[in-house]
Parts: structure tokens; C-alpha cells; sequence
């Protein structure tokens, strides 16, 4: 059974499953596990590493409209490093700072490999789920796409050349501001919403089938990070990383139309009109293309 | 730098550090990463240790005096079996619904070893610290001790004699009601409150560290869990294992005289008075000797 089938064997037996958060009497609550293999490549320091997981778990949070109140992190590590251990605190810190929640603390263990589990909490009365997306409502993207995918490639040739500096602009791409004041804009407006860690491709056929209703995209209304097409072979490919990749922690929501001015007013982020839902009849399309369900899946 | 000196070092980081779980407006937050190697020996069915690994942070709720209010798990196994998911979920559940709790999900994971991490979430606005034992207070115990340490045992004569009744009656011992009822019922009294999961020796002198005071236990009044009797090899070396190995989720918490009955009365478990609060100058003795500050520190 893979990681998927495994998820949708859950969505049968817990109710709360199924968004990027749980939500349980006003608040919302995800967590997250990472680890060295699959999540943080060779080159990826510790302060990178505590922000981006923390982060991740901030991004769930937003995804559903919610503040974020507080997160923590188990840490577990082969052998304890004084320098390592705090600059994964001040990454985990300043990532909560940056929106406004407070970073508590969490576990130590031991462990084989380098593995990081977070959680983060938020407050609100009334979660943007991933269903409720209606024909006509407008897709919208805030940021920019890419940016993990480029990441990924800067880290790989980081290490190739052991240049530090491109290992130092890697880094900064995996750093990323969590979109909890772009998710309070969307919040009283977004008919469905959730965040782009799995690509916005697959993020696309997940809202859908929550929501019974299909996608017609355009791409070049796709919003794709500069740092994309430094590492990507034309135009074609950097479309294709900044809609299968992954990874970068962007919302993904449908509001109406009429909505569209308020929620940009109130976000600090710009937000990218993509598309229009349209009926499930009509299918997830780009370009008027089918939009296959490829992407990332998170531990493979 | 080992697990104890890590956490020494956060603390001075963390202003949320050195309870069993972090307040944070009006919530308690606390998070546990536990692994196959160290901490569910073989045997433990994936019951049971969805149970223990999300009673363990309930216990951690329970010993700040809150309601526990949802918990989460991140589970990783190097490949997914339906049936196995499935008991881990349940045991989850089923602990949070004897607390009162709700079983929220969680994330996914494939890693080479099962690893999970567990955060549960509680809510009081007057969380119960360690600081705050005042001389003269009694010094409480919920339930009985022990119960782990013989569990592990069984857990090892069932591996040699392949005996299946004693490895259910090992994984028994390795569930526990965390003390969410009995830890309500310190919350308006006790001056000081931990659980005892790294061993009634260990978590006197955090308690004394935190309250700067001293502790005079009576041995004879240790409640020692009928189970260990059962591995240990008379009266001494089941005092030892009851007041060293932990892993018990007991709640030890301080409380003036006049409070206990109020206690006993809203606690749904018994309450041992196994002392004294005293001066630090006193020291911690156990009958009068020096109680020495040894115990399981998790990841070891």
C-alpha cells in the first residue's frame, strides 16, 4: 500500500481527514513529519531545515483561513550538535515570528537518520475547507511557483561544483514566507482552499474532487518564481516545474469574482488569477489540455 | 552532547521550555517523537503503540492541570500495511475518547524505521508548573508504578518462550489511562505537577530543581504496581523498578493538607501521599537517605 492509498484508507476512518488541517472546537491542528532522505537534500543547513518544517506545518494552518497561534518540533538526531540544534531553533523561531505564532519548543530524541516531526495550531470559527468550490468562482494562486524546484536543482549542483554560494542561494529558496495573512484574506470570501506542497497540478485534482467541479487553467497566467528559469530548459519546462514540482507552500483557492479586489486588498503577497472553476463535466484542463494528476508525493 | 544536556541548552532558548508541555494562550501544547528501537520493544502490537504514543503526550496535557482537547500523530513505517494502520489508529482513538479527547489524524511517512510523533493539545488558563512546591505540602502520586518496567520484561520472556498470552499481557501493561481526570482535579490545588514518565527518582528532582525545595519520601508508601511483583525479584528490586525506570505516566504533583480530600474526591483513580515537601537544604531522601537522581532518559 503506498503513501496514497494509505491516505484514503484514513479518510474512511477519521472524520477531521481529508484538509490540510484537522479542525476541532475553533481550532485547527496538522502536523508533519520530515526527514534527511526524502525532505532535506546535502547542503541544507539546520537553520533551513527548522524553517522549512516548521513552515510546512504554518502553510497547513493557512491553507484553512486560520491564524496561527503555536508550533513545535520533535528534533530527532543521530548525535546532538550544540550549533546544529540551535540554528534549527532560530529557523523554527523566526518562521513563527514571520506570521505571528509562537514557536513553544518540542521534543529530542535519537535517531538513525536526521528526522523532524512539527506541529502547528491555529484559531478559527470557520475553516476554509477543500470543498465548496463552485463553477464560475475564480482560481487564484498567491507567490510564485517553483521556487523548491529550483531549490532541488541548486542543491544538486551545489554539490556537484562545491560552490558554497549556490548552496547558500539553495537555501534561501527553501526558506518561504507561510501564507497565513494571505489565508485570513482569503478566509471570508474562498469557496475552497488549500496550500500547493503537493504541486499545484495535483493540488487542482484534490480540490476538484472534494469539490465535484473542474478546472479550466491558463498558463501563462501561472505565476512562476524567476528562479525557475534559471534552472529550467525554456519556457515549456519551467511551466512544468512550477505546476508538478511542489513544494512551495502557496494557497490555492477559489473565490467569486466579486471578491477578488477585497482579498487582494487585505494580502501581503500578490495573488495570481490562474483560471475559473468550471463544471466536473468539463475536466481540469490547461491550455484547454487535460492537466494529468502528476506531482509530487510526499516520501517517495 | 546527550538528550539531558540538549534539552538544558533550549531551556535557557525557549521561554516555553522545562514543563511537560508548553502554555500558549490559554492552550498546552506538547509534542513526543517515539521509535521502534527504543521505545516499543518487539511484541508491541501497533495497538497498543498508537495507544502509548498519543497517551504519552495526553499524559504530558494531564500534568499541566488541562483539558486535553485533540491529539495528532505522524506515523512513518518503512511500508504501509493496511492492517497495521489501522490498529494504530484505533489504539489512538479509543486513548483520546477515554480522556475526553479528539483523534485528529495526522500525516504519513515512509521511513526506515517506525517512527511516531504525537502532539496533543489541551486547553487551561491556569496551567499547573513544576515551580511552586511550598515545605509542608504533601507530595502526591496518581495510580501505581512500575507497571512499564514489568511490562518490558514480559516483553522479553515472550520473545525467549515465544509465549503469546504473556505478550498479551505485556502490551496491557504498556497501555495506561493518561491522568487528564485526576490532573483536573490537582489543577485548583496542586502548587507543583509533572508525570512521572521519566521515573518517580527523576522527576522529584526536576520538580525540586524547578521548586527549589527538597522531598522526604516514604518507601513504604510507594505504590508499586501489582505487575512488577510479578518480574521483580523481591521488595527491594521492585521498589527499584517502581522508583526508577518511569515510563509510567503517573502524575506526581505537591499539594497543602487541607487540599487532598477536595482532590481524591474528583480524581478517578487513587491517590497515593507517598511525603513531604522540604527545605532544599533538606535534600531528597527516600526513608531518610539521599534518593539519587537516576532514571530512563528517553532515547537511551
Amino acid at each position: 500500500m503506498d503513501e496514497r492509498a494509505a491516505l484514503a484508507l484514513l479518510e474512511g476512518e477519521l472524520a477531521a481527514a481529508g484538509d490540510d488541517a484537522a479542525a476541532v472546537d475553533g481550532l485547527v491542528v496538522t502536523t508533519d513529519m520530515l526527514h534527511e532522505r526524502t525532505d532535506f537534500p546535502d547542503g541544507t543547513t539546520r537553520y533551513t531545515a527548522g524553517w522549512r518544517a516548521v513552515g510546512a506545518s504554518l502553510s497547513d494552518v493557512a491553507a484553512m483561513g486560520a491564524d496561527a497561534t503555536a508550533a513545535v518540533a520533535a528534533y530527532a538526531v543521530p548525535e546532538f550538535d550544540r550549533d546544529e540544534l540551535l540554528a534549527f531553533v532560530r529557523g523554527a523561531r523566526e518562521v513563527c515570528e514571520l506570521v505571528g505564532a509562537e514557536y513553544v519548543g518540542g521534543d529530542l530524541d535519537e535517531h538513525e537518520e536526521f528526522t523532524v516531526a512539527t506541529t502547528a495550531i491555529g484559531r478559527t470559527d470557520d475553516p476554509v475547507r477543500r470543498s465548496g468550490a463552485e463553477p464560475g468562482d475564480l482560481v487564484c494562486v498567491t507567490g510564485t511557483l517553483g521556487r523548491s524546484a529550483a531549490g532541488l536543482e541548486l542543491f544538486r549542483r551545489a554539490d556537484r561544483e562545491d560552490d558554497a554560494s549556490l548552496r547558500e542561494r539553495a537555501n534561501d529558496l527553501f526558506r518561504f514566507e507561510p501564507r497565513v495573512r494571505a489565508g485570513r484574506a482569503f478566509a471570508p470570501h474562498a469557496t475552497a482552499m488549500m496550500d500547493s506542497s503537493d504541486g499545484l497540478a495535483r493540488s487542482l485534482h484534490q480540490l476538484a474532487g472534494a469539490s465535484n467541479c473542474g478546472f479550466a487553467i491558463e498558463s501563462d497566467a501561472v505565476p512562476i518564481a524567476d528562479a525557475v528559469r534559471d534552472v529550467a530548459d525554456g519556457e515549456r519546462e519551467a511551466l512544468e516545474y512550477a505546476t508538478t514540482f511542489g513544494e512551495d507552500f502557496e494557497l490555492v483557492a477559489t473565490v467569486p469574482e466579486d471578491a477578488l479586489e477585497a482579498v487582494r486588498s487585505e494580502s501581503n503577497v500578490a495573488i495570481s488569477v490562474i483560471g475559473a472553476v468550471v463544471d466536473s463535466d468539463d475536466g481540469i484542463t490547461l491550455d484547454g489540455e487535460p492537466l494529468a494528476d502528476r506531482g509530487y508525493t510526499h516520501g517517495e
